[in-house]
C-alpha cells in the first residue's frame, strides 16, 4: 500500500515541472484548453510544450519530444489520440519520466480493438515503473499548489473537498455551478478507465492529505472490491465519505460501460458496501456537492434538536415540516428564552421555534442576535436560517425606485457584511452548526460573504435538512 | 359558486384604479415598496394613495380618506395596524368600494385578541358585501395585466403558472429563484389567514383562466376540505395541479399556525384526499416550481421510453441510473438508429441510449441534430438533454487565454442562438417533450434563451427526471 508521501498521486498533484502533449494554438483541439489553464491558474513549476511542428506553443518553447527536454519531467500530460499515446509512454520510460495523466480516450470504453491498445499502455507503462491517471479522464486539480490539467478554469478558493470521479464533467463542467455555492476542492481528479491508479489509491492518498477535509467519490462501479472496502474503512475513520454509485441499475451500468468500462453491480450490494465502509450514499450530484461542503465546513451536529430562524413564515413552515421527516426535533423554547426573544420581534413575528421575524429591518435580529441567543440558550443542537441576505434587495429596490429615493448602499453594505461576518464565525465558537438558505445566489454580497466563510446557503430551505443529517449521521 | 367573471377575484387581478393605504416615502414601510411594485411593474389604472397628512406620495396625489377620492375604486390595498383595517374596512363600504387586500398582519396568526379582531373586520366586510384577500398576506400579481402589489418587484415576462399560497414568501421572495431558471406566473395570489376569500375560491378561478396552464399551490392546511375536493377535482380536469402541503407534520402544523393562524391535518389524509382530486403532490418547494413549469410548458408524455443525449459521460450515466430508478425505460436504440448517430459523433462517443457526444466544438449536433433524429425515430417518447449552454465557457476562455486568441463571441453568439431556438421548437412540432439541465445558469445566454423558450433546463442533471415523471402522471 503505497500512502501519503509514497503515493504516486502526490509527485502527480505536486510536479515541479510538466510536458504536455497535445496542446497547440488552435481552439478545436483539447489540449490547448488544458495549457491555458495550467498557466491561467497559476502553476508555479516548468511547463514544456510538446510538439512535432511548432516553435512556440502559447509563447512557451515548444520541443519535438521528450527526449529533448533539458530535465527529467516530474509529470507528462497526454492529450493526443490513443495510439499516440501508447508510443508516448515508451518514449517517457525510456527518458525516465514517471508519472503522466492521459487524457487521450480510445481505449477500453470503446471494445475490443480499444480494449488491446489499452493493455499494451498498461504493458509498456509497467515495463518503465510508470504510474498513470487514465486514460479516458480530464486529469486533476489541486487549488493549493497550484495547478488544473483540466480543460476548465478553475477561479475559486482553495477549499477542502478532495473529489476523486469516474467522470471528468464531475470534476471540470461542474465548476461553474460549483461556484454558484461558493463549494471548492482542495483536490479533484478524474479517475477514467483506471488503468494504473484507481479509485482506492486515491481514497488511500487524500485520507493521509490534511488539505482534504471530507472524501466525495462519483461511481461507475468499483474494479478492486476487497481493497476499496479496507482503503474507505481507514478513510472513514479519518475523515466523512460521501459517496454516489450510479452503476446498479441496468441502464446505468450500461451508460457506465461505454463511459468509462466501469465493472457495476447490484444497487443492493454497494448499498451494504458502503454502510460496512461508513461511506455515505448520496443520491445525486446536488446531494454530494452540498453534503460534501456542509461537513467540511461546519462541527458536528451533537444532539437531535434543531433551531430555525427565519425572516419568512412560509420557509419557517417547510423547515421545520422538512426536519421533523427527517427524524429531528423542533421542540418549543422555553417561556424564558421565548420572553428574550420576543423582545428582538416585532408584534407579527413568531418566537416559539421556528422563530419567524416576518418584516424586519434590522438585519442584526435575524441574522445574528437571534441564532446567538438560541445557539447559547443550551435548547438546541444546530440551527437552519433562511433568507441569508439583503444587498441584491436594497440595490434592486434602489433601481427601481428610480430616484425618487437614494439607497445608503455602500454603508449598508459595510454594514451588513460584518453581521453576516459574525454569524458564520458562531458555529466555531459555540461548537454547533449552522446551516443556511436564500433565494438569492451569489449576486447577493451576504450569501457570497457566508459561504466563502464556510456557511453552507442552498437556493431553497428544504437542502438544509439532509446536509443537517449528514452531521448527524457522521459525528466524526 | 362564483366562477370566471363572476369571481371576485376577477376584480382584484384586474382593477381600473386602486387606494393605497399604507404607503408613504419612508423606506422603513412595507407599503412604500408596495406602490412603488405597482408603480414599477407598469399598471395601467388609476393609483390614489391614501394618507392622513402628505399631499402627495412619491409624486402622486395623496387624498386624507376614502371618501375624499373622484371614483368608487376597484380595489383598495391595505398596508396599516390591524385595528386600523378594520376601520378603514367600514370607510370602504360607506363608500361603495368591493374588493380590498389586506395585507396588514396581527389578526388570527398573533392569538386570541388578534382572532376576535379579525371577527370584526369579517363581520364589517359582510355588511357592505366587500370580498377580500387576507389579512395577513402580500398580495398579488398578475403578470399579463400588470399589476404588482407585493413588496417585491417582478421582472419577469408574462407566464404560465398560476400560483396560490399560504405562504407570501412563496409568491414573492421567491421571484430572485424563479428568475434564475426562466419560471415566471400568469397570476400569483397570497392568501394569508382567508377570512374571506380562500384557496377554493382561488382555485375555481384559475380553473377558468386561460393564461393559467397549470395550478400551483403551496398549503399550510385546508379550511373547507369538502369544497376543496370538488374544486380541485374540477381543476384538474381541465389542466394540472401541482401541490405542496407543510401541515402534515407536529412541527409543520403549529408553525403553520402561527404563521397564517392555518388548520393542518394529518399527512395520510392530505395525500389521500390529493390523489382523489387528481393533484400531484410535490416534496418541496423547488420541486412545486420546476413540476409546475414543465407542466406548464411541455407536451405531454405519451409512453414511457426516454432518451439521453449529453455531451459528458458522467450526466449519461447519473440520468440513465435516475431514468430507471423512476421507472422509465432507456431502450438501447435500433442498429439502424445507431447507424444514423455515430456518422455525427466523434469516435470517442456512444450512440447507445444515453448518447455521449463527449468532446464537440459543433454544438448543432447535441443540441439540434441528434434531438431532432432521435425523437423523429418512433423509438421513445421524451428526451433528456443535459449541457445546454455554450455562451459561458467561451467567454470564460476567451477572458482566461489572456489575449493570446481572439474569439468570435458575438458572431458565435448568434450562431448559437439559432441552434436552441430549432431546439426549443422541436417538442410542439413533434408532440413530444424534451427536459433539460445544465450546471450553468442563466449567465449561459443559451440556458436563458431555452428557458425563456419554455424548455425546462435545471441546475444538475437527476433534477430532469421527476420532471419528466409528471409528464407521464399528468396526461392532460
Amino acid at each position: 500500500m503505497e500512502i501519503g508521501n509514497q503515493s504516486p498521486l502526490e509527485q502527480i498533484f505536486h510536479p515541479k515541472s510538466i510536458a504536455v502533449f497535445g496542446a497547440n494554438e488552435n481552439l478545436t483541439t483539447m489540449g490547448t484548453y488544458q495549457l491555458m489553464n495550467i498557466k491561467g491558474i497559476g502553476y508555479p513549476g516548468r511547463i514544456y510544450p510538446i510538439h512535432p511542428k511548432l516553435e512556440t506553443v502559447q509563447g512557451l518553447k515548444a520541443y519535438r519530444s521528450v527526449s529533448d527536454l533539458p530535465e527529467v519531467v516530474d509529470l507528462a500530460l497526454i492529450t493526443i489520440n490513443a495510439e499516440s499515446a501508447v508510443k508516448v509512454i515508451e518514449d517517457l520510460g525510456k527518458a525516465g519520466v514517471k508519472r503522466a495523466i492521459v487524457i487521450s480516450g480510445g481505449f477500453k470504453e470503446t471494445g475490443e480493438a480499444g480494449l488491446a491498445l489499452e493493455q499494451k499502455l498498461v504493458k509498456a507503462a509497467q515495463k518503465y515503473g510508470i504510474r498513470f491517471i487514465g486514460p479516458n479522464c480530464i486529469g486533476i486539480i489541486n487549488s493549493w499548489y497550484p495547478i488544473n490539467t483540466t480543460m476548465y478554469p478553475y477561479r475559486q478558493k482553495p477549499g477542502a473537498i478532495g473529489l476523486a470521479s469516474h467522470s471528468g464533467t464531475y470534476v471540470t463542467q461542474t465548476l461553474v455551478y460549483l461556484e454558484k455555492f461558493g463549494i471548492s476542492y482542495a483536490k479533484a481528479v478524474s479517475l477514467g478507465n483506471e488503468a494504473s491508479i484507481d479509485i482506492v489509491d486515491t481514497i488511500e492518498y487524500f485520507t493521509d492529505d490534511e488539505k482534504v477535509k471530507v472524501i466525495a467519490l462519483y461511481l461507475e462501479g468499483i474494479r478492486r472490491p476487497r481493497e476499496f472496502l479496507a482503503a474507505a474503512k481507514r478513510a472513514s475513520a479519518a475523515k466523512p465519505v460521501v459517496a454516489i454509485y450510479v452503476g446498479g441499475t441496468v441502464a446505468g451500468a450500461r451508460s457506465g460501460g461505454s463511459h468509462t468500462g466501469a465493472m457495476s453491480g447490484a444497487d443492493k450490494i454497494y448499498d451494504g458496501m458502503f454502510r460496512q465502509a461508513g461511506i455515505i450514499r448520496a443520491p445525486d450530484i446536488q446531494s454530494l456537492y452540498e453534503w460534501a461542503f456542509t461537513l467540511a465546513r461546519q462541527p458536528r451536529l451533537k444532539g437531535n434538536r434543531i433551531a430555525i430562524c427565519t425572516n419568512a413564515g412560509g420557509p419557517a413552515t417547510s423547515l421545520a415540516d422538512a426536519c421533523e421527516r427527517e427524524g429531528f426535533e423542533v421542540p418549543v423554547f422555553s417561556p424564558e428564552l421565548q420572553r428574550k426573544i420576543k423582545e428582538l420581534l416585532p408584534e407579527t413575528g413568531s418566537a416559539k421555534n421556528p422563530v419567524d421575524v416576518t418584516f424586519s429591518v434590522d438585519l442584526e435580529v435575524p441574522f445574528y442576535k437571534l441564532p446567538k441567543m438560541i445557539l447559547e440558550s443550551g435548547e438546541v443542537d444546530g440551527l437552519a436560517i433562511h433568507g441569508v441576505g439583503g444587498g441584491s434587495w436594497y440595490a434592486e429596490l434602489s433601481e427601481q425606485g428610480k430616484g425618487a429615493f437614494k439607497f445608503p448602499l455602500e454603508e449598508m453594505g459595510k454594514w451588513m457584511d460584518a453581521i453576516f461576518k459574525k454569524l458564520a464565525a458562531l458555529p466555531e465558537q459555540l461548537g454547533m452548526p449552522i446551516v443556511t438558505s436564500s433565494f438569492s445566489g451569489r449576486e447577493d454580497s451576504a450569501v457570497a460573504l457566508v459561504q466563502d466563510l464556510g456557511l453552507p446557503c442552498f437556493l431553497t430551505p428544504e437542502r438544509i435538512v439532509p446536509a443537517l443529517a449528514k452531521l448527524r449521521q457522521f459525528p466524526k
